[in-house]
Order: structure tokens, then sequence, then C-alpha cells
């Protein structure tokens, strides 16, 4: 380990970070609650009627403000997000502030603001907070954690185990869009793309209703590739995608052609990925196209037998190729 | 508030800092948990048992490593302590984590495995976490952010509206040698001052059953001259304490003569500061003495009827001044 480095991929989602998790944080915090490394920490010893879900995030995104929203609604909606695919209703949240020395009062307003409207179109509380000021050149302009306490019925079955062969993948909607907006405004590309930024408790509230969800996650950094290993890693199963059913807008593969990259990684901020069974799959798809967040949802794929830990995915030519998780990152700093 | 900037002072734990939060915060994520404005946030509604307590803070401190300590220990003993003077037991903590591109793989390792170390002496469990890493320049090093859940007696009374005038003021132990030991290091004092980095959780559980304990805060930024003035704001009582009572090593006194600071206005990491009856005072201060982290605790003061919502001291020479809480920042990234 001597003179070994942090490298920007180690924060990009993809296998990097995934290393650095197993060998330094799992072997330190080794528990049996951190070591199912979903989006939140069920504790279900805190109460009898239900387990209460724990998440935590910082939120580094540059530019502070991009089209469709700003750090402050991202960070809300995204700690709201990480216990919504657990299965659990966000309750309260925590914010903490790292701010530069000399960032505008205004732009701080604007963003608790936006904080402010995402908590009140929610019903989720912010309940407790804390600011930090570091001199001018020690932060990038403003940092925000949020943390996030939900709750979730005991008795809902959610997680890898209860996937079967014939399983069905949904993604709620186009991909990319969150990961495009910010490069685009990085790289003065003028275009019309909004970040996706948006808060997926009620959408996930209703169509876990509909059918037998087994297994959802969020697709941010390292894009729907990366959750898709996630999913197949070390089961006995594997899934296959089929690219002409992932709805990714024109432009956003327009700009994906000209940078050479695939929307297939690129981080989305108001996306769930679902798993579910097979005979409930068109009714939870239609459900979830009722919901303005859901509305270009998609089946894009299922659950195969073979190749077990692995992502196959048929082109649109009908050839099929495995898609590994990110390696290295994209860009940086895009949440 | 047009061209307004941030300043280091909002920072600082002192006034502005006071104002931002009642100014922005409240006004903007205005409910009635985060308006009692306690160290951590009370959610009664999570749990028939008991009150379910939840804080956070980020933590900036420069250098990263210091005597007696470093952030990752920081910011596991910040949010122990943070819930225990709530009066609850700390149970779970999440740790989120912003590192700059190019910091050494071997100094996380270090700090994580304070983290760690902290964990298994305190049995509270890191449950969840984050990783962020952003480009050379853009961070200090590392910051980190942990928020912890606790929980509490719903039957105990702690507040300010349990403080009666005679009541005692205890603090656990020597004052300023927090901040000391990190302005040393940056100023490259030759000093023995080590940090008072300390988990508090056990002392306080020990002293909360030996008599009634009717408000405690640890003396975090600000020093105990701001807690002390939390305590009296709008209240209808004010305290009195005595310099000569007040338990200050010889050397964080020279080292506060030479700066021309008050070590009254310095950060601790390891101490708390209580309000009791005053017919327990003698028995809790003995039971604190018992602890390693409390071996030096003093009874430094008393709820007094005037002046009303201020702090007074008595000085070495027996005048007595009003002291106010921090009014700029001293020195800025002690915590």
């Amino acid at each position: 380990m001597k003179n070994k480095k942090i490298l920007l991929a180690y924060g990009s989602g993809g296998k990097l970070m995934h290393q650095l998790i197993e060998d330094l944080f799992l072997k330190n915090f080794n528990n049996e609650i951190i070591e199912k490394l979903d989006d939140s920490a069920s504790l279900p010893s805190l109460s009898e009627k239900f387990d209460i879900c724990f998440t935590t995030d910082s939120y580094t995104v540059d530019p502070v403000f991009f089209p469709g929203g700003d750090i402050g609604k991202l960070s809300v909606c995204g700690t709201i997000n990480d216990l919504s695919v657990c299965g659990a209703k966000p309750l309260f949240i925590s914010c903490s502030f790292i701010i530069e020395e000399g960032f505008d009062f205004e732009d701080l307003e604007k963003i608790v603001d936006s904080m402010r409207k995402v908590s009140e179109t929610t019903g989720v509380k912010i309940v407790t907070g804390d600011t930090k000021v570091v001199e001018k050149g020690k932060a990038d302009k403003i940092f925000i954690n949020t943390s996030g306490i939900g709750i979730k019925d005991k008795n809902l079955k959610l997680g890898k185990e209860y996937i079967e062969v014939g399983d069905k993948v949904i993604i709620s909607g186009t991909i990319g869009d969150h990961e495009i907006s910010i490069i685009s405004k990085r790289l003065n590309f003028e275009t019309e793309i909004e970040s996706d930024c948006a808060p997926l408790n009620k959408l996930i509230s209703e169509i876990i209703k509909e059918g037998e969800i087994k297994f959802m996650r969020d697709p941010t950094r390292g894009g729907i590739a990366t959750t898709l290993n996630e999913i197949v890693k070390e089961q006995n199963f594997g899934i296959l995608i089929e690219r002409r059913k992932i709805p990714v807008r024109e432009e956003v593969k327009s700009i994906c052609e000209i940078l050479g990259i695939d929307p297939l990684y690129l981080a989305n901020e108001g996306k769930v990925l679902i798993v579910c069974k097979n005979k409930d799959s068109e009714k939870i798809l239609r459900k979830m196209k009722e919901n303005e967040y859901g509305k270009n949802a998609q089946i894009i794929g299922e659950i195969v037998e073979e190749p077990k830990g692995k992502v196959l995915l048929e082109t649109e030519i009908g050839s099929k190729i495995v898609i590994d998780m990110l390696s290295g990152g994209q860009y940086p700093r895009i949440c």
C-alpha cells in the first residue's frame, strides 16, 4: 500500500470503488448490517412495528446549479431515493453543509429553497443539520451531506435472494439524462437535456402494491450497467437486457456518440431499476407509466439462467455481449 | 442579501452561525423537531418503547492528524457525544467521505482504523457509508460526515424547561485542550497538549443514574462560553460561573496568553457541560471523577435569578462581567 494514492475513479461508482469498499471499509466496519451493502442500512432492532432504515450520501456535484436542478434538490432527492429503493418510506432527513468561504449567500438561499421544496412536496422532514465553512480554495463552492431515516414493513420481501429466472427487469424511464446535463453544462454544449433529478418515493410506494417486486435500486454513479452487475454479482443467475428496449433520448444518444461514451454507464438521479415477477411485470409497468416520473418506463430485459453472475446485452444487430461494471470513471463530480 | 458572502465565522459556532441557522435554515426547514436546535433531533413517533434520536456532523479539521487523535476518531466521537448529551444511547453511525484526489491510501487506512477502534470500544456500529472523490485542489485532503442514531428513555426529563435557580453547572474536565492542540500543530508550537477527543457515552450513562440532570451539552465550537449562552438564551434565569473553578491546564493558559485568546471560547471534543439539581451535584461530580474522561471534573457555577438570559463570570479578582457567545471565529477548521 506504500505510496498508493486515492484516484478519482475510487469515487466513480465502478470497480475501484467496490474494491475500496470491500478491502477497506467492510474489513474495518465489519458487522451484519453494513455487509449487505444496500443503499440503506436496515435496523430491525429499533422498533417492533417496522424496520428502520438509515442511509447517507455526500453530494459534490459540479456545477452546483445545472439544468433541471441544483445540489440542494439533488441531495434531498438522492437520500429519499436511497431509502425508497430499499422499500422504506422516507420520513426524516439531516443536512450538513461544507461551504467554501466567499460562497454567495444568495446561492445558498437558492439551494436551501430547493431543499425546502422537495421536503414539502414529499412530506419528508429535514430535522437536524450542521454547517462548516472552510477557507477559500479548500473546498469547491459547496458540498452537502444528507442522511435519512425511513420505515419499512417488516414483511416486505425485497432482496436478491427472491430473484428467479424469468423475472423481468424494468427501468422507470430514459437513462443518462442527469450525467449528460452535467457534462453539457461543463463543456458548454447547447442542449435541452435536463437532469432527471426527482424524488421517487411516491412512484415506488404506488408500484410496490401492484405486484411482486423483488429488488429495486436507483442507478446513479456507474449507470444501469453497474447496477445490473451489482445485482448478478456472485448470484446463481444472469441478466439479459436488450439495447433496443432501453429508453434513451435522441439528444443523449447524440452527445454520447460525440464523446464516445455509453449511456448504460451514465448516472441517473430520478430513475429506479426494478426486478419483478414476470406475471406482474405488465401491471407494474402500467402503474409506473401513470406517474410523472415513470411515464417512459420500459421492460428492458429478464433474469436468465446463464451466464451466471454476468450481464448480457443483446445489441441492436442481435449479437450478445457481456457488459461489466464501470471500470474507471467516465466523469467525476456528477453527483 | 445582494453580494453577501459566506464568511468563515458562519461556521465558527458563534453568533453569526446562530444567525444563519435562524434566518435561513429554520425559516425554510420549519418543523417542530428542528426548531428545538438540540444536538440531535428527537423522533418520538418512530418507536413506542423509546425516542429515537438522530444527529449529523461534518468534520473538516485541519490538520487531519493531530496530537490525541485524527479526523476519523473525531468524527465518530463527535457523533457519539451529540447523541449522548441528548440523553440517548448511541447505537448506529453512518460515515461519508469526501476525499481529495491524491490523498494517501495509507492515511485513509489510519483514519478508518481510528474509526473502527472507537466503534469497537463504544459498541456503536458503523452501518452505512458513502465515498466521493474530488479533483486535487477541490477539497482539503479529507472531510468526513458522520450521522448517528440513538435511543432515549421516553421518561427522561432533559431540557432547559427543567432548569431552576440554584442548580449547579459542572464541566467534566479541563477546557480548551482540543483547540490548543490543533492550533499548536498548525503554528508548530512545541507542546505536550493533546486533544481531549473522546467518546462520552459511558461517562454520561453512568452519571445520568446518579442524580437529577437537567441539561447536557458538549462545548465544541465556540467553547463553554457559547454553550452557557445557548443555555440562558431567552430563559428566565442566568448563569454565574467562577473563573478560578474552571479547570484549565497550565500549558493551555500559557498559549492562550501568548495568543491573546480566552480558553472559555476554545473548542473541546471530549467534555460535557451539565446542569443538575444542587442537592445531587456532589454525588454526580464524584461519579464523574471515577471515569477516565471525568477525572478533572469541577462544579464551576450555578443558575441564578439575575441577570436573566445572561452569563456572568466572576473573575479571579472577584469582579463580575457578562460574557457573550463567540462573536466571529477565533480559528477556523478546528473540527
